[in-house]
């Protein structure tokens, strides 16, 4: 009896979806058999993809998403003077959703990870230097993720723009919005206990 | 201030990701970005999609996939004369992995359900009874899911091969291996009562 196995164009499918990230085996393994299932499916995604990476590229300011040099967000003068400094461009639109910054953005393109080989240089830092260099922003904000390489890449930042005068700040750690405290661990009831404000505040 | 948004083709590239099983708002934007950050990796998928669509079929037999029109489990003469059926083509791998089943399969393509208007004509009932009618087996195992629309069809294809003279079994219903019963609800500790067995048997 021969050990069966996918044909291999199927495997081959099957191992590029599983590149996509959060993707595990049996994802992939569903995917690729909804993507056979119907020929239109797929191609609607194969030409999705090739026209995405055809026409769209990445701000030269901020590093957002643009189909021209310079993004929609950047070229807009209607916005606050306040630079909120991201790790990646996807951070940048649930900021603007929130409805509570109307300023400007600056997405890193990643944060430093000595374990996956990014260091200073392989982030969008000379772009950022050179606007705060072009244009005097009132405050930056660093929002990035609160783990161990986000938090080591906010310190760095802020030693880097410590020269500057320019307020930098950083997001409020706590409890997050709507949940119990049951599922809030150890160390964010120890920062949300830090940051406590008086209950007449905003 | 305009209101910011995606390019409209990365907006249509994560319209296209969404409509992948399990894939959410977020996961897509992620999923877009990763395929813009490297124009190979989007390409490499583009072109993973085109080909399987173009070589991979489904076998005319069991509907497993295939590169021919008999895939190469239904040509394997060395198989036991037992039929597995499965709603998808992707079940069959996991059971054959499990090394506890070494005959031949048949994928529905589905199952019976009625919210999504899927009926017996949508199902490969045809060419199951058509293999039934070619060939004697000597059991058919229903491997379908254990949800309320799983349990359906099983009870479908059970009354539609009532007449014919051969043995219809079910999986096993039980708590899973290698789990505490604190992860186990409580209509699967029914079942694994009402399915209880000697301690001494295999």
């Amino acid at each position: 009896m021969k050990s069966a196995d996918y044909p291999e164009p199927f495997r081959a499918l099957v191992r590029e979806l599983r590149r996509l990230p959060g993707v595990g085996p049996r994802s992939a393994e569903r995917m690729a058999l909804w993507a056979l299932e119907d020929g239109e499916r797929s191609s609607a995604l194969a030409e999705a993809l090739g026209e995405a990476r055809a026409k769209v590229r990445h701000c030269a300011e901020c590093g957002f998403f643009s189909m021209t040099e310079v993004c929609d967000l950047c070229a807009d003068d209607d916005r606050e003077n306040i630079l909120c400094v991201v790790e990646r461009a996807t951070d940048i639109l649930p900021i603007e959703r929130s409805g509570a910054f109307r300023g400007h953005y600056h997405a890193l393109g990643g944060r430093l990870s000595p374990l996956e080989h990014i260091g200073p240089e392989d982030l969008r830092l000379e772009q950022l230097t050179s606007r705060l260099e072009r244009h005097v922003f009132s405050e930056v904000i660093l929002a990035l993720s609160t783990d161990v390489e986000g938090e080591a890449t906010s310190n760095y930042l802020t030693q880097l723009l410590a020269s500057r005068a320019v307020r930098v700040t950083r997001l409020a750690q706590g409890v997050p919005a709507g949940g119990g405290l049951e599922h809030a661990d150890e160390l964010t009831l120890a920062r949300a206990l830090a940051g406590r404000r008086w209950a007449g505040e905003g």
